[in-house]
């Protein structure tokens, strides 16, 4: 059985673990080029340096933080763009900053609604349900208000979809989509991370 | 069957729901206690507030983050204290910079040996083990010499069991014990978040 390991595939295992050509060649092979296994092969053999210095950046773009006033509450944040240019540009940075101190101001849970745990839906739907009919409301018009509620749920926990609360006419998503527009290249909020003092 | 509820719970629930004081004790005695059930139960009723405005702080300290000059890495961290009053000190707040400062420098995986996944120790094993058979090591001295690589294995990716970047001759977790002593309260890095451009 042949397999054909291209020039790429070769540079990309050496970036990552230091070793030889030939050698990196080789463990692509005898693993049918599964990277993870072939940094193993190399790894075994005594070859490559340990899975910690493998470390490479893969996209362009800022790694920023808010922390708000009192350090009871901060957001650690990724955002990603095409080139380093518009990465170092002050319109690029504001951006990142502004995500930062919505998530931190608005308190969102999630990055995008598909993020959102099916059961926590479920739940909240159930939630909604018992509360219209509590109400009193007509059961064919119960499912309609739930839907509605969820989307103001969503619109709630999730940053992208939360109303940007330098201007909540636009949504966060709307400012991203702006930014992207103006730098012309693709942006996209990769991670954020929200700490609450004493709070999970 | 009476279920006894003592008035520090329906204060806990007050606290989180807004509720009245016989509603919260009617719902903890509905579900046994069950806190998020309770919860839910006044939500049902339309008598709680949304479950997000229920956030609140269990515990002292101090979030604070430190982002890497050129924005490629950063790290955000919760450290925890028992008084508003230590969270406030410079040595505190010292403390808790170095700390973040370390994560992001020497770029740990975990906080604490215990969160190390048993199949990640696991395959550092194998390779370890397969290492010393290929550089022809005895067989029963083999075990042994994994078991070190192991431990030096947690002191890199663990947080509190790194050697301190300012000074390596104690562990993280001597420093936050040092200002512990110090300080006369329990100290505790109850988490962090290292995010390095592109990188998962």
């Amino acid at each position: 059985m042949t397999i054909t390991i291209t020039a790429d595939q070769v540079r990309q295992l050496r970036e990552q673990t230091g070793a030889g050509m030939m050698e990196c060649k080789k463990a692509l092979a005898e693993t049918g080029r599964d990277f993870q296994k072939a940094i193993d092969v190399l790894r075994k053999a005594g070859i490559a340096k340990a899975e910690k210095r493998g470390e490479r950046a893969a996209s362009e773009g800022v790694v920023d933080s808010y922390i708000h006033p009192g350090n009871r509450v901060g957001v650690l944040i990724e955002v990603n763009c095409e080139t380093d240019f518009v990465a170092r540009t002050d319109e690029f940075k504001d951006l990142v900053r502004n995500l930062a101190m919505q998530a931190a101001a608005a308190g969102a849970d999630y990055l995008r609604r598909e993020e959102v745990p099916a059961d926590r839906i479920a739940r909240e739907r159930e939630i909604y349900g018992a509360q219209l009919r509590t109400e009193g409301k007509p059961e064919p018009m119960i499912e309609k208000i739930v839907d509605g509620k969820i989307n103001k749920f969503y619109s709630e926990v999730c940053l992208l979809d939360q109303p940007y609360i330098k201007d909540d006419k636009i949504k966060v998503q709307d400012l991203v989509t702006q930014a992207a527009a103006k730098t012309g290249e693709n942006i996209q909020v990769r991670r954020f991370a929200r700490y609450r003092l004493g709070q999970d």
